[in-house]
This record gives structure tokens, C-alpha cells and sequence, in this order.
């Protein structure tokens, strides 16, 4: 079998297909490369369909990200597939506090889940947050609550829980609301997905190989 | 809004909703919990029809993983979706080597990916092995030669590249061959749905809270 190829040219193809496949669906620019390259991530064309941008996320994640950004995922899944080299060389960090044995021993004594300890441990950071949330909706809804009670302003929030409860309603509050948001509608998403939408708008900020 | 409940009650739930959504599907024992906990991860149903199982690859994968096995990924989203507290219960531990410094540095040197090096490496490991690739077609088509010319045995090949170039025909390598497998046929998978997989078949042999 003759089929291996450079990596950077499998991406290239890959999104010639998925694009070829798009046919005449056609995106904004800046949310067309994260439609795609969630697409990548899942080969699930659903994605074109249920992804939904605030008119401003793209320029303000691009703008805080530039600036130096902390980006807060709720699993160490999705920490670990966003690409932190270039995250680096755009002067930001990447963190999650899910595995913090005092996130876990303060959940504990509350009643919540570790998720809802995390989010407030995030929100109380300083600089320019981005919030990417691929797995626990009560991640999403303690962080809409921190953010009507103006604890923090993020740049940017991710919010592609994936599941069969709570989820869609999770994922509801954002949407047309003024914080801007990266919503996949419905119950699909996942870490996955998630670290996808930050790598796509990285990668519309750095010269990188291939795609 | 009133709905963070338990994470154990969220999961039961979860499963009886996918299991109500199958309607009368059905799956054999043991391949039932992969299928459920696939869709759990993904909300994508099509992993009922596209997840296809060799007749003992959850008995093999069982019996290693009750003897002590190491589980190999081509990613560190993988590895980090695997539960490590189960499977080191079980006294085994999860590998991936893609970021070994040596392992770049060969791949670079020979023009291949660094996902066949990791395989090569992997394979001369000792004691029983457990692949869960869930990135890499090359990964997958490496693995098949180094087990055609005898250099390991898997006690199961879980194969769930996702992705347009390489991918289906990388999967189709190993359908209906003699080495235990659990395959997604197609273009869908991801590092997301390799650890739901291996997590699915630990979590039958331990007793969790929840389902």
C-alpha cells in the first residue's frame, strides 16, 4: 500500500475535499477555516450546520490571543489537543484546574461538580481569557452566571459540550447574547472539537506548514 | 436554572436515552457498552452502524487487560482520555510516543511519520499489547505489516483514524483479518472516540458508581 504522504500535505487534501464537499455552502472568512477544520477533526459535515459565531468572535479572539491570552479548557483532553507551541509563540498559556486536588476537594464539600469550581478559579484570572468548553455543560452554565455577575469579560467562549443532558441548554445561553461565542448547537461537540476552533483561529495568526 | 445534577446520574441518563434511541437495535454483550459509550462521547448515532468488532475482541482485549496490559495511542488526546486510575487498578499502564525526542527525530531522518516510528517502537514492547489508534492512518498501516511479519501480537487493534485521505482504506486493512479488532468503518473516529473505546472495555471489568 503507496498511500503515505507528508502530513502536511494529507491536511492540504483533506481540506480540498472537505471544501469540494461544502459545494456551494460558503462561510465568513475566519469562521470558514474553523468549520473546516472541525470538520477535519470529526469528519462530520453536521458541523456546517450547527456551528454559530457571534458576529465579533473571530476578531476578538484573534485581537486577545495576539495580546497574550490564558485559555481555560474543562478537560485535560482538550488541553492536550490545542497546539500550545504556537500558543506560545503568540505569548499565551493554556490551562485546565479540573485535576487540581483542591478543585476536586472544594466540589466535594459544595455539593457541585469540579467543572463549577474550575470555572470560578478561571474567571478570577487576570488578562485575557478564552474559555473552551468541549465536555461539562455545568462548566458553560456556572460561567454564563460569572459573567452576568461580571466576575469576568471573556474574549472569546467556546461552548461545544457534547451529551445528552443538559447540553443544548447549556449551550442556548449564549447564543445572541453579548459575550462572543463559538456555539455548536444541538448535542454534538466534544474536546475534540473544541481544541479544533482554537487551533483554526491560531493558525489564521501564524505562518505554519501546509493548510 | 435548576440543572446540574449528580455526574453519575447525568451519565446513567445519558446511556437510557441512547439506549431509548436505538430503539430495537441490539448488540452483543460486551460490544453493547463500546457502542453506547461511542455515542456518548461523539451524540453521533452513526457509530452504530460503522463500529464492527472481530467475534473475540472483547474477550481478548478483557484477558489482557485483567493479566496487565499496555495501551498504546498515537495521541496524547488519546492518552489523556484514557482512564489511567482504572487501567493501573487493573496493573496496566497507557504509552504513547509520538513526542519523543528520538522518535522525531528518526521519522525525520528515514521521511516517514512519526506515527510509524511510535509503532515500531511500540511493537517490540513486552508483555500484552493493546492498540488504540485513533488519529494516524499511518499509524494503522504500520502496525498491520509489523503484525503480517510477526514482530507483535496485539490482543487488540483498536483502529479509528478519522479523516479523508488514507483513512478508510487504512481501517479496511484489518476487517475480517485474525487479529482481534474494533474498527469504524469510514471516514469517522478520532483520538476522542479511541479512549470512549478502551474506557468502554476497562470499565466492564471494575465496579464504577454510575453505569
Amino acid at each position: 500500500m503507496s498511500l503515505i504522504i507528508k502530513p502536511t500535505e494529507i491536511e492540504k487534501k483533506s481540506f480540498e475535499i472537505i471544501t469540494q464537499e461544502l459545494g456551494e455552502r460558503t462561510f465568513p472568512a475566519g469562521q470558514s477555516e474553523v468549520v473546516k477544520r472541525v470538520i477535519h477533526t470529526t469528519a462530520d459535515f453536521d458541523y456546517a450546520d450547527n456551528l454559530c459565531f457571534s458576529e465579533d468572535a473571530i476578531a476578538s479572539a484573534k485581537q486577545a490571543l495576539t495580546q497574550g491570552a490564558t485559555i481555560v479548557t474543562d478537560t485535560n483532553m482538550a488541553l492536550s489537543g490545542i497546539n500550545k507551541n504556537i500558543l506560545a509563540e503568540l505569548g499565551g498559556t493554556a490551562r485546565c484546574f479540573m485535576a487540581e486536588p483542591e478543585v476536586a476537594r472544594i466540589a466535594k464539600e459544595r455539593g457541585v461538580t469540579r467543572a463549577v469550581v474550575s470555572m470560578e478559579y478561571a474567571s478570577r484570572m487576570e488578562g485575557n481569557l478564552i474559555f473552551a468548553i468541549g465536555n461539562a455543560p455545568t462548566a458553560l452554565i456556572r460561567l454564563h452566571e460569572l459573567i452576568q455577575e461580571g466576575v469576568c469579560k471573556p474574549a472569546l467562549v467556546v461552548g461545544v459540550p457534547v451529551g445528552f443532558v443538559n447540553v443544548v441548554e447549556s449551550k442556548e445561553l449564549f447564543l445572541g447574547g453579548s459575550t462572543p461565542y463559538i456555539i455548536a448547537r444541538g448535542r454534538k461537540g466534544g474536546s475534540n472539537v473544541a481544541a479544533a476552533i482554537i487551533n483554526a483561529i491560531e493558525y489564521q495568526l501564524v505562518k505554519r506548514e501546509g493548510f
